[in-house]
């Protein structure tokens, strides 16, 4: 897969003059000493390191074609090592070379929410949602933050919306999939009141599954592999959608949103027959519940570009993305500099014509409002 | 949902003079000193009380539409008080009546295999196949039997497949989805060696999820309800499959088929689609993975009708059928006496006519092979 001369976002410039937006742009920190200023003093020491802080992981290494065809900076070039290091020349190389005008940073820390210290995991996103302010989103008006949080404590991660909630440059609240409890609990739902108290949806982003505080990455015990872990990593956001709606989460919270990275969507229509299917026979549980599950599911989740499933026949994404009202609930991920599954133009190449405007711009400024334009 | 007069499978007999075979009838055990003597001496103490032995059971209460329409004993007919507690009864009240012409036994027991104690488990099983066969498949010929096995003694599940492999009255392996650790783990090759040397395939039913050894039937964490629970129990079969063909099990065992039992459908596209995309940056970790993912999974995984799920407009339903081949991988299930989702012909309603002769009869003779008419 070549990278095209031009733009393919470039063909349909929106009437707002945006040709893509891009909702998950994993930057990197590569020195950790950089973020230590932004952290808690008590736990400064812990993150003062290069390498980062200490924490627990999952047993499963990374395979995969490199980096796909990501631009990667020279050896010799003065510039940090890294594809997502630095702003400017992520900026350079990628938002401008393929005609993205914004991209949503999303970082690469999701195990917080399974790490069994809850100070550290808390003091650790406060850390890096300053630095990446500072760094990435004051000086780049293409780039904006995510406020990253620590769900294990819950009174932590409201302090932390309440404390950025109202910071133009942030525009999502961010959290691992992965999770010790399923997200319709009641100990999470301070965390969704204060979503909807400063108009944030909520993202969740899978890879933290199995490390630390988390349960198997399935319900049938650890995968053997990187490539089987990563293929049931969207069984988390099932086990998270059945929760938040079956717990009421939507009833109470009727204007929260929430974005799901990276799982694909093809899944979709299996839960939402199956959980309507249920509901009818089942919902004595849960008299809350008053509406098919499939109407909380459609309203309120939102899905994102990479890496969308490939069926052998095209016709079938078109389909799938009509019984997902793809039209509105997708949006377009670029999920650089993790392309090891292809470039993400490459990705939604087969998504029908009158979607790509929607996918690519419509659909994340309906959802994120006018603070990504702020 | 009132019971048609006449049979619905009836208006189409086949060639064989059968018109519906169902593969998943749940015969109950009213009586567990029924069981004992065909328990082995040293633990039939723990099997004599006329409740059952003790088992570990997770903490969900079934709630449903009651059983739905299912015919109930009169409490003053001197049978015993449970629809499927007799097979004389059940053969009158549900396979004469309804048109089946043959049903496969699969009784309730599908968490032996996250018991902690595996000689009770093994000890269990045993003893309800040798009851099974000597009350319900020898004198009825429209009875066949699975042989249910514990899972978490490999050694003691084989020995148990050896004895009745060879016992015409037995068509398949049965063991319950939850599990400890995923079917493609090497410890249970065993096991797929001996279904493939009796020829018998391989069931997996669900229902044991979140008790005893198993983890918690989501990737993050146990459901609050059953209505959650329930919901959620599909994934099992998508960590079972993904381990499986990862670890090359349909390598090793090339006639080895699977039937998963009541976990639906629609999940399949998603699962096949993400596994090829990721086997193609993924496969350096399983070089015996030699072809995509979807072609192991289409060849050997069968799945059941109930409950199909039921998609707004039907033509979904014949859409996904067609990516999943259900035209010769999907068989019909009655889930005799568990009604409380609907009536399963109700279930099957809205299939295509032309796949309707395949999933009532002509794909449970394929799969099951002469045994199933001997």
């Amino acid at each position: 897969m070549a990278v095209p001369p031009a733009s393919p976002a470039a063909r349909g410039r929106s009437e707002a003059g945006l040709s893509a937006i891009d909702v998950d742009l994993h930057h990197q920190i590569v020195d950790w000493s950089e973020v230590a200023p932004h952290v808690p003093a008590g736990l400064r020491w812990r993150v003062s390191a290069k390498s980062g802080p200490p924490l627990a992981r999952h047993g499963f290494q990374k395979v995969g074609a490199g980096t796909g065809n990501v631009p990667m900076p020279a050896a010799d070039s003065g510039t940090i090592s890294h594809p997502a290091g630095d702003p400017r020349w992520v900026k350079e190389h990628y938002l401008d070379r393929r005609g993205v005008n914004l991209a949503i940073l999303t970082g690469s820390l999701f195990s917080l929410g399974v790490q069994p210290g809850p100070d550290l995991a808390s003091a650790i996103a406060r850390g890096v949602n300053d630095w990446t302010l500072e760094n990435w989103v004051r000086p780049f008006r293409c780039f904006k933050g995510s406020i990253l949080i620590a769900q294990q404590d819950p009174i932590a991660a409201v302090a932390e919306i309440d404390r950025l909630g109202s910071d133009s440059g942030m525009v999502q609240v961010l959290l691992g999939s992965a999770a010790e409890s399923p997200l319709g609990r009641r100990a999470y739902h301070p965390i969704y009141e204060a979503c909807v108290r400063h108009g944030l949806p909520l993202a969740l982003h899978l890879g933290g599954e199995g490390a630390g505080m988390s349960p198997p990455s399935t319900p049938v015990g650890h995968p053997s592999t990187y490539f089987e872990w990563y293929g049931s990593l969207p069984q988390s956001y099932m086990g998270h959608i059945t929760s938040m709606v079956t717990e009421g989460v939507f009833e109470k919270f009727p204007k929260l949103k929430v974005i799901l990275y990276e799982g694909g969507v093809f899944w979709l229509p299996h839960l939402i027959w199956r959980f309507d299917k249920n509901w009818k026979a089942q919902r004595s549980e849960t008299p809350w519940v008053t509406r098919p599950p499939s109407s909380y599911v459609l309203d309120h989740f939102y899905s994102t570009t990479y890496p969308l499933e490939a069926p052998p026949n095209p016709r079938y994404l078109g389909e799938i993305l009509d019984i997902i009202h793809g039209e509105r609930t997708l949006l377009f991920a670029g999920n650089y500099p993790n392309w090891e599954l292809g470039d993400p133009f490459d990705m939604i190449r087969d998504v029908p014509d009158d979607l790509r405007q929607g996918i690519l711009v419509d659909n994340a400024l309906s959802v994120y409002g006018k603070r990504l334009l702020a």
